[in-house]
């Protein structure tokens, strides 16, 4: 590809036909804004033409059909495979209206017919009840972004454009989200983008100028800076400023194959050379007038290019026929009777300038990745099986054993697998499958990164310090049909709380309302260096609690596992990766834990997702005194270590012990697909015995999911109290009675036969906890007693 | 403030005394890192000397001290008042080396003396079981700001410089933390700092080079980009790069006074002027090795200038004779026989060259910002009173009352008080404020901006599309002794969830174990445009799932607050604005709601936090068929509806109405100050009778509350389901099943003689329900009845 790039590139015809289709575009979003009748204004508007609530935003969507139109141009003449990634996703008519005017509307929902009927059609639904939100919702087609909360376009670009070599994935970012946190920092996703391997982000900063009642920082700074600041993030900043349409249709034109033909240089470079520097790809300033094309002024207050302009401009046309003239006078201001024809549709002439078939932005696969998703070559995980020849004699690091696994998964997936850390793969023992595939780097290198740094070009990992920044891109890349594992710091995954359920609400919506929308990969979460282990960090590394936020959103679309040792993760990761349309978070530890179950019981325990362990059990299947439950990995081993102590010192006790890996099925089945049925949880819990509950998170999740069951007001948990400091690991279980010995105290406390009896006992267990604190605080480590410990059986 | 920047400004014997003085910091760093006897090294190193277990980060400590120590300098030269924020917080030997030598430390720790005896304690204690942790936590003197997340440093210090004239604050941005978005975003805050009323931010990029086991991307771009990035992010870069420390000290030493003589320049200006345009503030790059003057090499790999330096250089020195001799080496080569006397305290001479009183970076009040803080003046907010003649007769949006009252509590602090909020006060309906004071806005204006935007230089309303920014901000004014109050959007205030996380364990910490610190003003923040009112935008702003975090932290810390009506959220507004060391949340809704309650009614009502509505109940003191719960202000309404039309169609019902404000009321005694006595509880909730609740969030929340209650298997709770798109408000409230007509069906099929006497009065509901949805689907809005109901009684 080569050509050379004007300054007025459009010839008279094609200049007037973009500008005409353009014009298509802002008349449907006004209408689809306004209108519940008379789509076309066939007659005079009359107050039952409009909508009884006026919901919708105007302001940003001229200018983003503006890109829409002249990427339409680019694409038929390059034949370009191009996504579009709207930003300020609140200006859905803007999608809304390229889609409906592309004809792929129609086809996603036939009854949205391209006539007046089916006009008439699409404007009644927006923004209204039972019909489609006033965002990018699911239900847009050509739309991998919901842009409800801002912040993740960007990020959501480059994850599309990733091992999409062809593909040319536009992303308009508004100067309000250009404000937040998690956009301010996705810029710097152009030193991870390979020009041989991935395709293209060009992003288009849209100097809107303002939010809903502000300035935007960006428009309101020089010149000057707005482009050192660009420099300075990497890019190669081209300005497209005004608001004459006609001489901004030549500058955008202009720019914006300015900006392909260099993008497409770049690769082409890069990929006949094998190799490359860091390219300062292109990025275009865009500063057009908010609510462009629309009412200049209202009641004597500017509007357009201004903030009034950002949501509806005139309010009140239904009570008011002064409003009614002006909002009538808009709308026909853009003649709709020479856009569509008499049968309301888009004159072909003006069809003719939009791309075909899967080459239309509101049609491409990439949109809808389930189409393109082929299912994860996987090796066998049985391979990495780590040895149990009894319960509770090893210690082995959980993550590094899974690391081998997902080594091979890399191997064998080496275009449509990545795996995602904040800094932290290496960290969190999973820097065995640097053996595959290094990390990602594209800036600068130097010698002594040869020893040990791991990186490259060509690697694979997603390393940045930046958890918004990996989820959006791991969310752009399974959103885009391909697959992927993140693992980050248990306690910091609270820093993408939000987007975890912004991405659970899409993939709710998406799995359960539209057909159309194929499955994609799940979201495959790892999160490690657990609050039960943070002797190095201390009191700001423990937090259990964002299973909290999970369990509030879709049983359909969420799922927690933890399993308590390395094969049991390795069976976890293997479901995991092949399941769709879930956020899947497991919780597994990276320090070293004890194994207990071969690989044959790893799979059936995670089968079940619960079940008893007979083998550190003392009740004979029979009836219990006491079932001593347990999550996660650090509160398995101490309940295992206090099973150990009841057993020695009170042989008579019928001791129950269970594992819980899928925490779902803690749930009633009425409330969640894993869910127990009552019946089934009493054959566990039994109907009426103590229970005492060693958790890894906070107790009252336990509640939360169990307060149902018959035997609830029995289960007693023990899970972090929001106490601890730099810890060794027994003395946080301690501080937080999860340990050993006040587990076992709290069985003895629970069942009659033993709680009186047993009053020596329980001065021994309180002994052990003093003579344990006091080692620790004179040793600074736990004795070797506790850190060696093992399964007696 | 005056003064000339020669390159080399210190003279040899200034400069060997403030080298020997940062030796002696980097000695003490690397000293509590390792030892736990021994010191200072009187003897030859032995195993015994080193701690069991080695934790902490040496990576930044010596970049950290070098700022530290030519701080120190100016502060003297000039009597500046100095803060310094350390980013890098993992870092924390440097700040408490400084600390300690400051002799601040041994103030407040009066065993860690300034002798060997002392040392020893004082290196025992660090990152150690039963002593400090390894990141600045709030133990540790001079400092605001933890570190252990990373993202918050400069909006801290910035919201530390506000109202603070005289105070620089230098804020040390680690490279790794520079990558985080919240980081990245808050470099704009100097588009709203005032030279002219605030004081300054001095940030210090230090280009450290690695994270954990990674390069950090601003050391790996060209020297340019670096430049043009912060000319873009409007700062004035300067470069202070190298590893000889002899000729670093003294670009250290110019560069630091040009830059503080810029500041004091900037702000003597804008003074005398009354006026400014928006400042060039300086800010440094200083790029030093990575564990500079720490082991350049161990076992052949690289070490100093490289990632392996970021926590413990060498890991073996109790076990491997080798590596002892290693460390002591390396702790030798800083010569502590010449920096310490014999008795253990640093020379005289070297005292000498650091501040002294509050001078004292450690010491500096505003660091411990309790001890500064005065009280709010407060005007009286029952002068704000919105008349109620009958309970559930008018609408008034509580947030447009509760914004007469914080304009004139704005009006009465106009230099300690400050209001936060992403873009949004006004669309919160809190813009009565600006009649006290507009937005603070320094970047460019237009004249169309007179026309309502209501932005000023001087303005005290800090808005900015960043969540994180405002939340940093408004914690670091009032860790400095300040107040203010923080609305936003209640779905996206998840955005700050691990922020609101930290926070807390920093509150309470400081509050439980930590005397010295006096206690600072709560976080009051103000969750509105709530899940049941998003008519305008749809599901993905239906999040009401932060209370779910909130009730995970320390009972001592968090409150929750969800008053019904105006009159109330005044109330409880009014008391958190008196409140110190919590984190107040308020949950209450922007649009027009029912007013139920009088003044004096309301005081007593949000007093209690809890009660019966007697004037909606029906059970006339006596023992009730059930009781109708709510929280929240849609709640409250279809509860009140539900009681009316039961009222009027079961006149035999006995319904007992209960309102809840203060939701950690429903938590037992045991757990929660706030929490009701069991027996109180009863008296409201009865033993066993039927409660349907009404909750404003996730209904789960109400069982992990009150799940220990006697009657808690008869609490049946309806809440946020999950279940939304755009929808008019009875529509969202009806597919969640808390509308008026399900509550009123709740009730009926709980209570026995009922149940199945009142078949046709269901009937009835259920048709109701058809016909409501009926209507807003065909217009778009409620019916009239439903958008104007009101309390028939």
């Amino acid at each position: 590809m080569s050509g050379t790039t004007p300054s007025t590139p459009l010839e008279q015809d094609e200049l007037s036909k973009i500008h005409a289709y353009w014009l298509a575009c802002n008349y449907l979003s006004a209408g689809m804004i306004y209108l519940r009748d008379n789509p076309l204004l066939r007659e005079p508007l009359k107050p039952e033409h409009i909508k009884n609530r006026l919901l919708g935003h105007w302001g940003s969507d001229p200018g983003q059909s503006f890109v829409w139109v002249h990427l339409n141009r680019l694409i038929r003449k390059y034949d370009l495979d191009v996504m579009y990634v709207s930003g300020p996703g609140h200006g859905a008519p803007a999608t809304l209206a390229n889609s409906y005017l592309e004809g792929h509307y129609s086809e996603i929902y036939p009854d949205r017919t391209l006539d007046d009927a089916g006009m008439k059609r699409f404007f009644c639904q927006f923004s209204f009840p039972g019909g489609i939100g006033s965002h990018c919702t699911p239900e847009t087609p050509g739309s991998i972004h919901e842009g409800g909360e801002l912040g993740y376009s960007l990020s959501h670009a480059y994850g599309a454009a990733f091992d999409n070599p062809e593909l040319i994935v536009t992303c308009v970012v508004g100067d309000g989200e250009a404000e937040t946190g998690p956009l301010a920092t996705s810029w710097h996703s152009n030193k991870f983008l390979n020009p041989i391997r991935d395709g293209a982000v060009l992003p288009i900063l849209h100097l809107n100028g303002y939010k809903i009642a502000n300035p935007t920082i960006l428009a309101r700074i020089p010149h000057e800076e707005l482009e050192w600041l660009f420099l300075g993030l990497g890019y190669k900043p081209y300005f497209v400023e005004g608001s004459d349409p006609l001489v901004m249709h030549q500058e955008m034109a202009a720019t914006l194959e300015r900006c392909v033909l260099e993008i497409r240089e770049i690769q082409d470079a890069a990929r006949a050379a094998g190799t490359f520097e860091r390219p300062r790809w292109p990025m275009i300033v865009l500063r057009s007038p908010k609510g462009w094309t629309g009412p200049k002024e209202v009641n004597g207050h500017k509007v357009e290019d201004f903030w009034r302009a950002h949501q509806v401009p005139i309010l009140d046309p239904v009570t008011n026929p002064k409003s009614l003239a002006m909002v009538e006078e808009w709308l026909r201001s853009y003649k709709p009777e020479e856009l569509f024809d008499e049968t309301g549709r888009l004159r072909a002439e003006l069809r003719a300038t939009a791309p075909e078939g899967s080459r239309r932005i509101s049609a491409n696969p990439h949109a809808n990745g389930g189409v393109l998703r082929q299912p994860l070559s996987l090796p066998d995980f049985r391979a990495y099986t780590v040895e149990v020849k009894k319960p509770g004699a090893e210690y082995i690091s959980p993550t590094a054993t899974l690391a081998s696994f997902l080594r091979d998964v890399m191997k064998q997936n080496m275009k449509t697998f990545r795996v995602f850390g904040p800094d932290e793969t290496a960290s969190n023992k999973l820097d065995g499958i640097y053996a595959a595939s290094e990390k990602t780097w594209i800036a600068e290198y130097k010698p002594e990164d040869a020893d040990g740094t791991e990186i490259a070009l060509d690697g694979r990992v997603m390393e940045m310090l930046s958890e918004h920044t990996l989820e959006g891109w791991f969310e752009g890349y399974v959103l885009t049909g391909r697959h992927g594992f993140f693992s980050t710091y248990e306690a910091f995954v609270h820093v993408i709380d939000s987007m975890f359920n912004q991405h659970a609400k899409w993939l709710e919506k998406s799995k359960n309302e539209l057909s159309w929308r194929a499955p994609i990969s799940s979201i495959n979460l790892l999160i490690t260096s657990l609050v039960w282990r943070q002797d190095h960090n201390g009191f700001t590394h423990q937090d259990p609690g964002f299973l909290d936020i999970v369990t509030n959103k879709s049983p359909d679309v969420v799922r927690i596992y933890m399993p308590p040792d390395a094969n049991c993760l390795l069976s976890v990761a293997n479901h995991c990766l092949k399941s769709v349309d879930y956020f899947n978070v497991i919780v597994a530890d990276k320090q070293p834990h004890l194994t207990y179950l071969s690989m044959d019981d790893a799979i059936k325990h995670c089968t079940k997702g619960i079940g008893i362990w007979d083998w550190a059990s003392t009740d004979n299947g029979e009836e219990p005194d006491a079932v001593l439950a347990c999550a996660g990995d650090v509160p398995t081993m101490e309940a295992l270590a206090a099973a150990a102590i009841l057993k020695e010192k009170l042989p008579d006790l019928k001791l129950r012990f269970v594992n819980v890996v899928d925490l779902f099925r803690l749930t009633p089945n009425a409330e969640h697909p894993h869910g127990l049925s009552d019946r089934d949880f009493d054959s566990l819990f039994t109907k009426n015995k103590p229970v005492i509950f060693a958790f890894h998170s906070y107790a009252s999740l336990i509640h939360k999911l169990a307060y149902r069951r018959e035997n609830h007001e029995n289960i007693h948990v023990r899970g972090y109290k929001e106490k601890g400091n730099i810890n060794t690991p027994l003395e946080l279980a301690i501080i937080n009675q999860i340990d050993r010995f006040n587990l076992a105290i709290d069985v003895i406390d629970r069942v009659p036969r033993f709680r009186d009896t047993a009053a020596h006992l329980k001065d021994w267990l309180k002994n052990e906890i003093i003579e344990h604190l006091n080692y620790a605080y004179a040793e600074g480590i736990d004795s070797e007693e506790i850190r060696n410990w093992t399964w007696p059986g």
